[in-house]
């Protein structure tokens, strides 16, 4: 299945996606002592020169791993300009429809299981944390929170937007990684009345007391 | 756990212990087809022949690995018998304090990250979350339970133990596993005062609707 490197932009990026996709299962799985390019050639069915070819060495080939999925930071965005009073329920929407799009999930699930044992694996995801999360959410809550705290300080919007994440990571573990039922189960719509509540209160209830 | 039948007690237990624990390393990193008994010995810093005997083969040296930490059981058990209306809270502390305890934490993340590429894992953590998240906490609601929801059918009980678990997973890896701030670094008393009232939720408040 050695491709060549001249052939059509279509065939180019159909190889590049195949050995994409093996390497993330590999770093997923295996770790970066256990991934080789060799491995991953073999598992995307490739000759190694090609993912020589392609990917300078193993870091470029775990950043091309990290990249967000298509219409990730997009669904994600436009969840955050959804009004303050169901922010958290259009967030948690967007992160299922996220999951549901099976190309979103596989990168998504390899970047959470990388992470935790990969720094370069774990800033990439920090880096969307930042972006995603508190930019684009906790970013927009100075300008509408309720109860008088107009003025949110970094700090408060940061750890608003960690306590998303950590309720949100937590569902993704639990319904799409370990397949918990009846997580795993329940329709969408049920996850977003059973854990919307969580998430818009870590938006913009009351935290600390 | 296959110890030998000669030599100190002390003296097997620490050598056992030390090869459970780069074998939890390996697990968690490099997955079941990256470990080897050999890989482990290395890392042990012992002879690969004794962890032969020690371990008939990998898959008695994965379940050593998933056994759940000392103590952790009796400090979820004694979380549970916590009167309904701060159980939730003292669920949360219990789960910090197991994290808290350097042992039991390494446990705790090698069975998480393991769980999520080998079947035997997911079978052991999904194990421990029915003994004692279901087993304990959920499967007491139904003594106590306000609201006039004294008949928790059992798939209410396990819907409420999987919400639980889910924000316990997710507070668990944002905070110990990618050590994100703040989460990462506040104080266990403010964990709980954000994150507890979620978990109470979970437990007996009204959750569908």
């Amino acid at each position: 299945m050695d491709r060549t490197r001249r052939g059509p932009t279509e065939e180019r990026g159909v190889t590049v996606e195949r050995i994409v996709a093996a390497a993330r299962d590999s770093f997923a799985e295996q770790g970066w002592a256990g991934t080789s390019l060799r491995g991953v050639a073999r598992a995307a069915g490739v000759d190694a020169r090609l993912v020589s070819y392609y990917f300078a060495d193993k870091t470029a080939l775990l950043q091309a791993c990290l990249q967000p999925p298509a219409g990730f930071a997009e669904r994600v965005a436009a969840a955050a300009s959804a009004p303050l009073a169901r922010r958290g329920i259009a967030l948690l929407e967007a992160m299922l429809a996220n999951w549901n799009d099976p190309a979103s999930a596989v990168v998504l699930r390899s970047v959470i299981l990388t992470a935790a044992h990969e720094p370069l694996a774990l800033r990439a995801l920090q880096a969307v944390f930042r972006h995603a999360l508190i930019g684009a959410v906790a970013g927009s809550l100075d300008d509408d929170t309720g109860g008088g705290s107009g003025d949110l300080d970094g700090g408060e919007r940061t750890l608003r937007a960690g306590l998303v994440a950590s309720q949100i990571v937590g569902l993704f573990m639990t319904r799409y990684v370990w397949r918990i039922p009846p997580l795993s189960e329940l329709p969408d719509a049920q996850i977003v009345r059973l854990v919307g509540p969580t998430v818009q209160r870590y938006l913009e209830g009351p935290l600390d007391r």
